[in-house]
């Protein structure tokens, strides 16, 4: 590994705690050059922009995640037993992976575009899941109704349940640390899941 | 009105603006008294300290919210028009109050914890809802299941496709300003409800 890829490896480390810790605007590019032991100028010299620096950041986290996601889709199975097996996945790699809704948050609290890596996997992230419904549709197996739209509503509950998981701690006493609860919370949430997917009785 | 409540009333208002705009640490007690033409001591001397002015300002966003809800919620009808009428009411209160999904991301993205006010407002939203999915499940109309986590399915839809708005539209070219769209996905998610508290066809 050459001198320039450590630097460049430093500055994506650097970055990446900091805008989890403080946001894209709370995480200047002197603070991030500083933690990589790198000079100012190195931001610009290897990424060209604290913008693209935060792209880069971005999609060092979330193109792994994509990836799993992909993979655990793809495994054979009924349309149903492959959504179920990627709203497991939301819940586990995001409770294993602490920095992607940590960033996720600092993201959507920030006035910041959304850079197009990122996008483009946001993108293809709801596609697989709206393609699995579709084929579920297509056998009988899954009810009618826009493929993505249902596919935003299933996401919505692992995402948003990992976000609050401090708050529904505080507030209503539900610690997702305890392997009860959150197993009772993981089998509820697929229950609904199974439940709004499962075709209407006249149609079935 | 006297003079110490038009103060109070404005260092709330500047608080309100500045925790939005950079959540509870990005806000400064200076930034908040200048703004509001208050002298430095006048946050102490009002609320005791700037964490009883955050929680003053989360009240005074989430208070009216939570009687929004509860009056939508005690409206005469069956357990799950009740609770359709809850999910269209976050739909339209968050988007009509911005400030509210504002505070919430920028409350998630700090590491501060929730203001007692807050916290027993957010529990009685889920009673609130919880109570109804049980009156639902005691007459048949909803099936079985834990009612505040089958609550918490219900709300993660809502809130986080308010959070997540402006990202969607950059992924996915969906624009929740555009009133076919939004009708859309409030549909598709009130659908997506439904049939996921309709009971098993061999418990009806």
């Amino acid at each position: 590994m050459t001198k320039g890829s450590d630097t460049r490896n430093a500055l994506l480390a650097a970055g990446r705690e900091l805008f989890t810790a403080h946001g894209y605007r709370g995480a200047s590019v002197r603070a991030i050059t500083r933690k990589a032991g790198a000079n100012l100028g190195a931001v610009t010299y290897h990424f060209g922009s604290k913008e693209a620096l935060y792209g880069a950041v971005l999609g060092s986290v979330v193109e792994p995640f994509r990836d799993h996601l992909t993979e655990v889709a793809q495994r054979p199975g009924a349309p149903t037993e492959r959504i179920e097996r990627v709203v497991q996945a939301f819940f586990s790699y995001l409770q294993e992976h602490p920095a992607l809704p940590a960033l996720m948050v600092q993201h959507l609290a920030s006035a910041t575009p959304l850079p197009a890596g990122a996008r483009r996997v946001l993108e293809g992230n709801l596609e697989l899941l709206a393609g699995i419904i579709a084929l579920g549709q297509l056998d009988g197996s899954i009810r009618r109704g826009d493929p993505r739209l249902m596919a935003l509503s299933i996401v919505a509950q692992p995402i948003w349940l990992t976000l609050v998981r401090r708050v529904l701690h505080e507030a209503v006493g539900f610690d997702q640390r305890d392997r009860r609860m959150r197993a009772a919370l993981v089998d509820s949430v697929l229950d609904f899941v199974r439940a709004a997917l499962a075709p209407h009785p006249q149609q079935a």
